[in-house]
This record gives C-alpha cells, sequence and structure tokens, in this order.
C-alpha cells in the first residue's frame, strides 16, 4: 500500500439506515461520480397507504454530468427496484451480470425505458472503467443467482463490497464465491471493506443452499400421497431449481404460480439459469389431468403478502386452487421482520382448511454469519471498515467484529444516510451531509405523498372523521342550512342518532356564539367548531376524530 | 373410571382462536355454568384504533341465572383483562388465588366495580363447590407468579384445565407444580385434558426461570461500570425479583418505571410476592443523588410499546431518562409475534444514541415444551383431550402430540370459538354454536364500533378522502356555491393545485349533467359524483380516495 497517497474519495450512501433494504451509494472522486445499485424499500406500518419508497436522488440529480454509470451486485428489488425510477430521472448506463440484468430489462420493459438506457452485461472477473474508476466484479453466493462482490479501484486506493453475500461451497449453480481473488486484493492492499451486515448477531457458518435440497427429497419422500404446494422468493432460482429437481426425482408435474414467480422463472431459464427437464412444466389448468400426489406447485406468497397466491389459495379466493385435505404446504422462507403475523395468520388458514404446514429446515440464509465475515475481513485486510446492509443494531454489531479483526476502533465508521465519508490513506471522516429521505410511491404518484398526508392518514385510520357542512348567507351572515353532519370511520352513525344529534346542538351553539359575537371569520368560526366539538366528542367519547367543517356561502 | 356414567356437560370456549389470547371457557351442566378466565385480546394490525378486543358474552348474559361464578387460573391480561366488562353485564363472583385476585381487584378498582364483585381468594389445593361442579386449584409454575391448572369435578367425570404452565422444578417463588396431584387424578381417571399448546412446536423442555437469574447476574458483573435499564413484562414478578437480586448482590439501587410496572410491583410487595431489600428501591427522583453504575432501571416496554417507558426513552421523549453512551439496555422478553418490528425499532433507537443492546439469553417461556406436555399427558392419562392457548398452527400439533401420548384421533378436538361441545365418557361430538365474534373497544366505546367503521378506517388509512360540498337551490335546482373540494390523507393539496381545480371541472360536468337530466335526486347526484371522480383520480393517479359528496340545500 502507498503511504505516500494523499488522495481522498467520497462514499455517500444514499439509502440504508433509516430506509433499511434501500441499497444504493454514491462513490466520488473529483469530476466523477458511480453509483453502486439501485434499490428500493418497503413501507413500514406507519407509512399508511404507501406502494414503495425509493431513494432521494437530488444529489445525482445536481450532479448528473459527472455520473459515469451505475453497477449492480444483484437482482434484489432492495438493489434494483429503484432503477427505473431513477433512470426516469437521470439516464445512466448500467453494468451487471446477465441474471440480474434480465430482471432489471424486465423493470425497464414495463416502464418504457428499455429503448433509452445504455445496459451492458459483464462476468465475473471483469473489470470496466467509468471515468477514473475500474470496477472489478467478482463471483460471490447468496439467495440468487449472479450476486457479485466489487473491487473498486479509485485514486485513494481499492474498495471492496461485498454486495450481499454467504459463502457456499456447494453452491446450487454456478461456483463458489471467488475467495483467492479476495485474497489477492488484500495482498495487494484494501483500503476499505463495505460488507454485509444482515447476519452479523449469528455465530458460526451459514448452511449451503444445498441442505434445503436434501430437505426437499425428505419431504418429497414422506408425502408421496399427498398435493405439494411450495412458497418461496420468487427471485430465489437456485430454490426453485431445487423443487424442480426433487420434483423431476419423485415423478411430478409443476405448476407455477404467482405473477413474479412466472416472471423470473421466464427470464431465469431463458438466460440459462434454470434446468427444467422436458415435461415437468405444466400449465395451471393441465393440473386437471394428473393426480394430485404428482403435482407440486411452486408459488409466490411466502411473506404472508395479502394479495400473494399462497395467500390467496389460504384465503379460498385464489380461481384455481383451492386447498384440500391432506395438502403439504411448505414454507421454504422465514419471515421478514415484520411480516411475522401475516405469515402466521396465512399458515394458519391453510391448517383449518386441512393442510399441514411444514416451515422448519425448509430454508437457508442467503447471509455471511460470523464465520464468513471474518473470513473475508481476514483474506482483504481492510484498512477501514464501513458495515453496510443492515438494521444500526446489525451494524453496530458489525463494527465491533471488525475490531476484533484488527480494524482499529477510528477506522470503522457506521454511515447515516446522505453522509458523505472521505476516505484516503490518511483521512476517514464524515465531512458532508447531502439530502437522502426515503421518497414515497404512493399509485402513480412520486414523492407527492410527504408527512403531512400520512400523518392525516394515521389520524383517520385511528379515529375516522366528522364532516360539519354549513351554508351561510354572505350578506346576512345566517345560517341557511346545515349544520349537516357526515361521518366515516367514527361510530356507526345508525346506532349513533343520538350522538350526532348532540353533536349538531354543539355545532349550533358554537356558530351562533360566533355569529352573536360579530366574528364572522370564517377560519375563526372552523376552529371553534373544532374545539367545542373535539372537546364534546373527546369527553363523551374519549375518541378523537378529525373534524372538517366546511362552509358555504351563497 | 365409571364407564356406565352417561352423563356428559358441555365445555363452550367464549375466546380463542379467531381471538388468539382471549381466553374465556364456560362449563355447563343443566342448570350450572361455571366460567374459566375472563381474557382479552389486543387488537390485530387491520383493526385500526381498536385499543381492546373482548369476548362477547351474549351466551354468558343470556343464562345469566345458570352461572356460579368465574374461576381464574393466572394474572395475565389474555385471562383477567375483559373481567372488568364482563362484571359490568353480569355480576358474578370470582374465585383465584391471592396475587391474582390483587390483580383483578385493582382492575375493578379502576372500573369502580370494587365494592359490588363477590370475591374469595383461594389456596392451592383447596376445592370449591360452584353449583354441581365442584373445582380443585393445582398448583403450577408460568411466568406469573400463583398461576394454577385446575381439576373440574363434574357429573360427567373430571376435566384438568392445566392454564398456562411451565414445569419449573426450581421456580424463582413457591413450589414445583403440583406433578403428584396431576398424577393422582390421572389414577382416579381424567375424562378430558385441556392443555396449553403455545410452545408444542419446541422439542425439549423449557429452561427454568432462574436461568435468567444466572444471565442477569453475568451481566450485572461484565457491566460494572455501566448504568443498567432493563425491560421486562410488568407482570412478570419473578423476574423482576430476580433484577432486584443482582441488583442487590451488586450494590445497586433500583428504579422502577412505567406505570403497569409501578402498579404490579405494588401489588406484588403489599401481597408478600416479592422481597425487596431496605434501601434498594429509590425513586428517579432520587437517582440524581447516584453514580449512573449504582443504578439498574427496570422499565415497561419491551414489546417496542409506542406508549410505554422504554420507547419514550428511545425516543428521547422521556422526561427523566435519557440515554447516554454507554448504557447498557436489557430486553428481558421476546418479541410477541406481530411486535418485532416495533421491538427492533426501539433497539436500534437504542444503539444510535450510544446505548448497548443485549437480548440473547436474557429470557425464558412460561410456557410447556414438549416434553412437559408428554408429562402432563403421562401423569394425567385423560380419556379426551382439547388443546387449547395456541394459534390454530400450534393446538393442531398439539393434537398430533396427544395422540403419540396414546389418544385416540377421535378423541382429540380442536374447537372453535363459540362451539358447543358435550362431553361424556360415551359422547364427544360439538353438538351447536353460540355467538362468540371479538367485541371491540375504542375509547369508551364497547362494541359501538363493527366492521363497517372499520373498512372505512382501512380505506381512509390508505387512500384519503376527497369532501366535495355543493349547495343547491332547492326550488330552482340551481347550483348556490360550489363545488368545494377539501381532501385529507390523499395529496398535499397545496402541491396539487391543478388536480383539485380538475376535480371541480370533473364535479361541476357531473352535477351539470344530472340538473340537465332532471334528474335531482340527491342519491343519484352523489353516486354520479363518487363514480365520475373516482374513474377520474383513478385514471390519473392510480389511488382510490374515499369520496364524500356533501349536498346542502336553501
Amino acid at each position: 500500500m502507498n503511504s505516500e497517497n494523499k488522495e481522498t474519495v467520497k462514499i455517500i450512501p444514499l439509502g440504508g439506515l433509516e430506509q433499511i433494504g434501500m441499497n444504493i451509494t454514491a462513490i466520488e472522486y473529483k469530476d466523477d461520480i458511480i453509483v453502486i445499485d439501485g434499490g428500493l424499500s418497503f413501507p413500514d406500518d406507519d407509512m399508511l397507504g404507501i406502494d414503495l419508497v425509493i431513494p432521494d436522488i437530488t444529489y445525482l440529480k445536481d450532479n448528473k454530468d459527472k455520473i459515469r454509470g451505475m453497477v449492480v451486485t444483484h437482482g434484489h428489488e432492495d438493489h434494483i427496484g429503484a432503477i427505473p425510477y431513477i433512470e426516469k430521472e437521470i439516464n445512466i448506463p448500467i453494468y451487471t451480470t446477465k441474471l440480474t440484468m434480465g430482471l432489471i430489462d424486465y423493470k425497464l420493459t414495463e416502464h418504457g425505458l428499455i429503448d433509452n438506457i445504455r445496459r451492458k452485461v459483464v462476468t465475473y472477473g471483469q473489470i470496466i472503467n467509468l471515468g477514473i474508476f475500474r470496477i472489478e466484479f467478482i463471483r460471490t453466493n447468496h439467495s440468487i443467482a449472479d450476486s457479485c462482490a466489487l473491487a473498486i479501484y479509485t485514486p485513494a486506493g481499492i474498495i471492496v463490497h461485498t454486495g450481499d453475500f454467504k459463502v457456499d461451497y456447494t453452491p446450487v449453480f454456478g461456483g463458489v464465491i471467488d475467495l483467492q481473488r479476495f485474497g489477492e486484493l488484500g495482498k495487494k492492499g484494501v483500503l476499505a471493506l463495505m460488507a454485509d451486515s444482515t447476519n452479523v448477531e449469528r455465530p458460526g457458518y451459514t448452511p449451503s443452499e444445498k441442505t434445503v435440497g436434501k430437505t426437499f427429497d425428505h419431504i418429497f419422500d414422506d408425502n408421496r400421497n399427498h398435493r405439494l404446494i411450495i412458497a418461496t422468493f420468487a427471485s430465489n432460482v437456485d430454490r426453485v431449481q431445487q423443487i424442480i429437481n426433487s420434483a423431476y426425482k419423485y415423478g411430478r408435474k409443476v405448476i407455477v404460480e404467482g405473477r413474479s414467480m412466472v416472471n423470473v422463472i421466464n427470464i431465469a431459464s431463458e438466460l440459462g439459469y434454470l434446468k427444467i427437464p422436458d415435461n415437468t412444466l405444466i400449465s395451471i389448468d393441465e393440473a386437471k389431468e394428473y393426480p394430485d400426489e404428482k403435482l407440486v406447485y411452486i408459488t409466490t406468497g411466502s411473506q404472508g403478502e395479502n394479495m400473494a397466491a399462497l395467500s390467496r389459495i389460504a384465503a379460498s379466493v385464489h380461481n384455481k386452487i383451492s386447498i384440500q385435505h391432506g395438502d403439504v404446504v411448505i414454507f421454504s422462507s422465514s419471515p421478514i421482520p415484520g411480516n411475522e403475523k401475516s405469515v402466521y395468520r396465512v399458515m394458519n388458514e391453510l391448517e383449518q382448511k386441512g393442510a399441514r404446514v411444514i416451515y422448519h429446515d425448509t430454508h437457508v440464509s442467503g447471509h455471511a454469519c460470523q464465520e464468513e465475515l471474518k473470513l473475508i475481513y481476514a483474506l482483504t485486510r481492510p484498512k477501514y471498515s464501513i458495515p453496510v446492509h443492515g438494521e444500526y443494531r446489525h451494524l453496530k454489531r458489525h463494527a465491533e467484529l471488525a475490531q476484533e479483526m484488527g480494524i482499529e476502533k477510528k477506522n470503522v465508521k457506521i454511515l447515516k444516510c446522505g453522509e458523505v465519508l472521505e476516505i484516503g490513506e490518511e483521512f476517514f471522516d464524515v465531512v458532508d451531509k447531502v439530502p437522502a429521505h426515503g421518497v414515497f410511491v404512493d399509485g402513480l404518484g412520486v414523492g407527492d405523498v410527504g408527512n403531512i398526508v400520512i400523518r392525516d392518514r394515521q389520524h383517520l385510520s385511528e379515529n375516522g372523521l366528522i364532516v360539519v357542512a354549513i351554508t351561510l348567507d354572505s350578506g346576512s351572515k345566517q345560517v341557511l342550512a346545515g349544520p349537516d353532519i357526515v361521518s366515516r370511520g367514527f361510530v356507526y352513525v345508525r346506532e349513533a342518532e343520538l350522538l350526532i344529534e348532540q353533536c349538531k346542538d354543539v355545532v349550533s351553539e358554537t356558530i351562533y356564539n360566533c355569529l352573536e359575537d360579530g366574528n364572522a371569520d370564517w377560519n375563526k368560526i372552523k376552529n371553534s367548531i373544532k374545539d367545542d366539538l373535539g372537546g364534546f366528542l373527546w369527553e363523551r367519547t374519549k375518541r378523537n376524530p378529525m373534524i372538517l367543517p366546511i362552509i358555504s356561502e351563497v
């Protein structure tokens, strides 16, 4: 390592932490910026009505001319989901591996962008030049094929970004993570390591994907007389491959159900990432021609998502598949935090309808545990560590692990979204902050739902509302019509007629008092109505509905 | 067992399953009914704005004259929380152990009912007579002291109800579960066993509560220079005792924070369930006089509940405690399904403010695992098994375990809420169904928020609303004022002025068309506005706000 090197680069996470799962990072040196990944995150429970959260790319828009391209580590939504939204704002070329690009292409096509974006497929080991930066794509293992780590050669030194990874010595598809290359880079000298923190709390090693295949074989063997339904992540192509392998081995036909599952399987098999023996895949309508015990369904919905195939099957609202006594349903997944209750609800529904649900030992994680992380540290021996990908508590445990691996405490930094880290042989500190909150996508609207709207939705969701409509004569200031009271989400009006009548009395008195005081300022009248009616309702019901006074003037 | 016995009794769960956690069961023989427990459940995520869910006791009200009393197994909310609501409807005597009664008394006092309800404290081993029934209270172990199982002597035979239980050979307070008595009852002949299913998926034994005490000692020892904050369930008196024990041993003062924690500790220590050495407990204001490393706070909020002490501390909105760098916060609990994300959010907030969060090995369950359940089956050898307390998937696994333990498949039944099981030596079947859905409590309202209100809240929470106000002349049918558009939770109006103007145009045209058609039926106009404006907004925004047209006539 050249200790005379005084150059520094900037690392700017534009997602992460406040928006877990939204992976996007800019790396900047003078007039060159590259972007790593372009992920989205799914809304928290309190982001009512929001469909998606995408990164704030104000900084990238403001520096559009500097951006040389986006490099993508793998094809999960939290790494590629925001790409269409980003590309609409700043058209930049994309570089990634084949399957990842296949998944991105599908999104760009859906958004009508495919013809306008420059895209280049890379292979493991390849090095591309983007401005001053050279970026090498290194093979890793993860829960989706074609994942890679990045070695980013900068004027300040080599930055290694692991992407999401695990060490799988017996992967289902492709080779073992290129540990040798990590070692070579370490020998050259690695300035900084940005590594996956998801499983840092788990001791030991994450088991190989192949262990799930063995479990599948056992389940297929034990349940030769039952129909099988297996739910998993659409993007886990290797998992799907193993289901197909077991199905073939045990003489079952495979039906694929759920839009995203169909899409991913189409893309993956077209690109050669999925080997499906002839006559194994059949359509859902062909299934009728086979006895139940010769079928296995692969479906979406392993996270209990309301509209996914498995949830619709469980709720008996799927138009082609209904649960029969004896069905065996396998959850080949574990609940993402926040989804537990939905997952258990679907499981309970399935069991109540006569299915047997299996969900132990049917999944392995795609993320490195403690010993795997230590291995990467031992191979790369970075000067600095910047833990990425995880909740804050994970990043903090990771920071401790880095110190155990010999990194000095002052050389480990947990970055907040938008913080600008300047890094070089002799400098390592946060020097600036750029805008980087999440942007809400609701229907076609991007960013038009903000905190005020969300707060109103929260208020409405907990307390409902009362609309008070009054028509006043603009000349005489007399009440011409109303007050009329309309309520939604507060009480069932037909059963609360007395209360509503009392509300009218309260409002009438308020208006009378206001007008008698000569107070014909509509805003003041509205505020008096809110205060008086709100107070009355709180006392009577200990509830706090939103009150919307509407005064029409004729 | 007298196989000549042709008598039957009825078992009617009025909570459970659809309303997990709401434990209340009626047992009936001719003119006698007893009620076991009176629990509530906490609302699911989709029960917007609901505070509590209590059981529907229509059946009990309709048969009030038959009810001889309520027997209560232990003092958790899901077993006692609805008692004040039940007692307001049907005043019935309550029988339970001392601590459980102390917790019930507190509730009855809060609701102003304490003077009107007959209550009798029982001791382990005691048998009481309620009409035809004799009920014996048997010592068990659980995560709250004074828990008991019930042996209910009925004309049809003995029914054993375990309550919530575990086997703890080294309990912190009181004795080991009275396994001998379970054995004696088994020898006499047990007709039916109703046993706790919560942990039926876990192999082996649940560890003793004392193991947590050892972990506390280690944590106190390892963190002699740090302030400690420990969050746990207020009702877990033994856990609190162990924190106090460690505090005393390591020379720390204890501060109790959080309303329910203070209440339970007061009740438990008054009744002798908590031994607090002199000068150990100090007030939060006295804490200032001690160095941080001589303090341990016991707080509520271990489930990430928004308003609980620990969440307020984490969010920096607690008025007396703020997190300092180096604080050690222990979660002595595990997240109840559905609370995971809230718990992790609080953990992340605490870590971000400089605390170290510990949550491994700091909790043991209060429920029996597989081997403990098998033990109870081996001791009681019931003819019938009715799994209770758990989600459906747990009840089903329990039903399988019962069969492994030699109960015939036809003699195991999972009951749905409200199903009437008739049971005797020669009969075991569901013969009827009584009303038994959950009743929503929202503020002071009990049952006035039903499905329509909840559906409206859901609609409002996801999409917001648009109010359209119009004033029409009743004679000429001319528009005198409006249409005015008011929106909440849809878009931020100041940033969507164009859209709102377009909405007005759409509505104006709709009204014009309606009136021109001679269609002056207000309801038809309202429906046309909903259709036209709804269609316009869906096309423009792919959102579906609630539309509330209000027509005033002058």
